[in-house]
């Protein structure tokens, strides 16, 4: 249940209807929006009389929010969450682009493709230190060897980096180094993973199941959501159906869809859902035009000796075009105004 | 097998080539490219020795095709085919625009729209007669009456007109008022259909099936050449998922999958896929920008009283801004050429 | 909308009320059940209102149907329909079976396989005339010399035969041999086709198309039944999914919610979807156990050699171990009551 | 790379040849089948050459294996891997069933259910204390006082007890209490809870991912057992398709086609599946037909005042029914032999 006070109300009105609440066996939490305080009633199980609340100082209004999410809504928050990532804006007027390899194999390799990239435009560069592969056999990634690379591209580039956080036993340590954290499409209903993502003071970008709804991946950002981090950037990777010619479809359609619905700014990373280079181009200039709120594209200067996904990495000089055309079709339809 | 000529080469060193392939009991079929001739052997059960070929006069060289289609591939022919319907470009360095109403309804619904959208820079109208509903209780369509508004609207705004045709009994009548046929979602694979249409002289809109994957809606594309007529042109509109945010999922991924394999020009419905029309703007930017050949929507001057599909119709002022930014981004992104 | 009589309410009554809504331009079909007969109000545009009806002699109860369709509903009629191929019957207690090659390539292949499976207990014999095939240049089906090889197992062997029509030009010519017609998954939803067979004498088995909702295909079978035949049985063959490990998912949870929404009698045809002669004996029994009114297999005895599907196809030595288990499996399960 | 051994070869050689593999880097594991010894060779990055390993004594045959998988292969080990839970055994030739509600809810509930289904035969008991939930609000189990009742259950009624463990933190504590762990279908592809079961004592079922191929959950089941973990049961329990008619579409030919690829047994959940009660029981027949090695089906004696699931428990009464004709249909189609 939301609770919506009027313009210009006091903080003080305002913690006393929390305490109403709260002396109801409810748990209430105050939402600060542009020109007015909303209060989400949170756990109530079953239904709250709203009639409890619409006579107190200060209240509007008393919304009945029947979705199996509140804080991730649009209800909930009608202006758009804006999540820094270093200085990196995501859901306000710009489209910064998230670049860099699959994983981080050695620091040569990561800080020639940092170079490349901040010097076309990047504004936060990402790199696997912990990777998830299907196979037991597969590379792994550096570890801890692979953050501190990470942590050298910062000190040398100045690029915020964001890195694959893959449990909580290793959760800490990647805090330690990096910008923001990932979580990847295998861990979105992973909920230790997300509650313990909900604990961090780091912006978390939060991967699409492979076969997630939008009503699934919106309840595993409310997992983050309601255990106290508001940081959360959903990003689109593609979805698992019967197509060949691509690895995973893209469902852009979700872009518009997930905009309706939540606040949180969503990203889209066209290289996982292509799997092949040809596509992630034109995939990418779509992902701009249908207003996502930033771009992830991997890059890799030998993309032939990659240790994973070279297939679907650009090279550096194909994505100096790609930051010069989204760029341009981004000035062309914007940002998603609410 | 593909046997390629040197360039330059007469017409009658290329007759001398058919004439040796029916001599085997091959079908040998020549197809003009930009700069050389190259000609298809066609029905080869079984291998066909190169060897018979490669000595011939003229020929450069002889490429064995394992694809399950031939005419409609790259490999038969590098330059894309470019349709015109009524003088509008498909598969050149336009993108040209198909606009109209689900379903032709009355002449005075379908004049207001064709003005309205003939205004905003449409090349092709679109309506459709006969209706393919799922369910038998539903609008059928207004049939001969409606083929009749539609030359109305071709007399009167100049735009050429497109509609549907669901079966080889209809199919005389469609052809003599309609510029270009539609095949439905539900026939891709009506063979006896897209037999018919392979005899037609007008170009074949080919909607791709619910569940098609990018090899059989090419295969069914080669059926329509096979017996005759090259003038195809591919429309994605969406796959079945078990996505619930979209009516379908539109398959972007498909145009460059789809560009690469065939020479022949694919357009995007993004009508059809969102089903609401809060999508259908923001997927049209991403279809011009993904380098689709064509866009085909749905307008509709009073959606809340449409017969069909009113909920994902443009209003004709949304329609008007659309084409302005869906010209913007394709001047950005421009055509896919090969 | 159904009108539910009284029990023993005489034909004459009957008639009255059948007149009474035609009187208000609706139209109305009497349907006999076990012990009473409803009458089915159909086409109504907008609500009727129950009340014109409640008070005419021989009313018992007016019951709105909100589905989008009705005389495949169980709503519609509660019991079972039977339905017979040339004595065989589907829907009632038992579990007859449809076997034979997929493709009919000579007499003497035909009839060695016929007289093998009708050793073993099959019911019915099956054998493609007319073949969809994906590629115009795979093997298309003998034609109508096809047709008149299973008029000859029908005479050598007493079983009755069922092939595959494809469209409407050919249906007077398959009708005029068969004793059942198949409408295949490919034009599950081609209209013309479904109405054409309401307006035959003859049974039909209506194949689920590859991306059907159940929803989807209850309403093609009302364009079967609102024609005037009622004789459809429907059949699920694997649905299109992600999985790699078989050519289709059998979806065999479809076969008691179909039994639930729908009187028709529903076969399985376990061949098609698992694509691999491994899979085709377990699902077999599988689908016996679910309640299936019937099993529908494909029999080669040189599947090495068969023209189509030969992987897919059974031995007659392994169709024999086949019939002998669905029998025991039968007669554990039984048939779904209602 | 798997190094098949002599009959009869002495666990001297065996070792010797361990050694020599491991004095070039490699890793080998003896693996014992029923006459005889076999060695994987593991983590072989690129090509291990067989002939290093031809000449040695006791090695009959040096098979390169391709799979992105080895220990879960037939290839690696033809003998079907038998694995018990308290004594039932999955694998061999019965058919046991688990069953219990899908949440502990309390005591009383709890020994309720489990004397009902013991006494229809059950062999194992479920129950879950941590619930994996979509929504943060939704009843998330009762912890370590489930585990407690489930305990109880085990001293009362000597039924073996499975529950999920849903993350690493909680794993010994799970351990401590149950004789079997279960890994839901959300956390298939968690590696660090795969790799904390795969150091377990404890069998482990491990349910497939909502649209995990086969590979992937068998690369899963690597995952366990490659941390020497080898007693792993597979779980089919649906997946998700674009039906609409049950929650998830239970595909039953990944049975044949995982007996076929490897020796785990593989249990049948249709509950999950079907969604709703009419139909797991017809699921839960033709799981038995299709040579499941086990069954799981949820079981709540008020399946309308359960906290999460009841609309898919089955009552008592209808278990005892269940229990009788799955006994019945496996006594007909046995167990895939290999």
């Amino acid at each position: 249940m939301l609770i919506v006070m009027k313009k210009g109300t006091t903080d003080k009105t305002v913690q006393s209807v929390v305490t109403a609440a709260e002396r109801r066996g409810l748990t209430a939490r105050p939402i600060p929006g542009g020109d007015r305080v909303s209060i989400g009633i949170l756990y109530n199980k079953g239904s709250v009389d709203a009639a409890h609340f619409m006579g107190l100082e200060g209240v509007k209004e008393v919304i009945p929010v029947t979705k199996p999410y509140k804080l991730v809504s649009r209800e909930f928050q009608l202006e758009n969450t804006v999540v820094s990532i270093g200085g990196a804006l995501f859901g306000g007027q710009d489209l910064p682009v998230i670049a860099g390899p699959c994983a981080i194999e050695s620091e040569t390799q990561t800080l020639t493709i940092a170079k490349a990239v901040k010097q076309s435009g990047a504004a936060v560069f990402r790199g696997g230190a912990f990777k998830p592969r299907s196979s037991p056999y597969s590379f792994q990634g550096l570890g801890e060897e692979g953050l501190k690379i990470l942590a050298k591209v910062r000190e040398e580039t100045g690029l915020p980096v964001v890195t694959e956080t893959m449990d909580v036993e290793n959760f800490d340590l990647v805090e330690a180094y990096a910008d923001a954290v990932q979580i990847g499409t295998r861990n979105m209903q992973n909920y230790s993973l997300l509650k313990r993502a909900g604990r961090s003071k780091l912006p978390v970008i939060l991967k699409r199941g492979m076969s997630a709804t939008l009503e699934e991946w919106l309840m595993a950002a409310e997992y983050i959501m309601e255990e106290g981090n508001p940081k959360v950037i959903l990003c689109e990777r593609g979805i698992r159906t019967f197509v060949k010619h691509s690895r995973n479809t893209l469902d852009l359609s979700v872009v518009p869809a997930a905009n309706k619905e939540s606040h949180l700014p969503l990203i889209v990373d066209p290289s996982h859902a292509a799997g092949v280079r040809d596509q992630v181009m034109p995939l990418a200039f779509a992902s701009a035009a249908v207003g996502a709120a930033g771009i992830m594209v991997e890059v890799h200067h030998k993309p032939d000796e990659a240790l994973s996904d070279g297939a679907q990495s650009l090279l550096p000089a194909q994505f100096d075009q790609l930051m010069q055309k989204v760029n341009a079709i981004h000035a062309i339809t914007g940002t998603k105004a609410l």
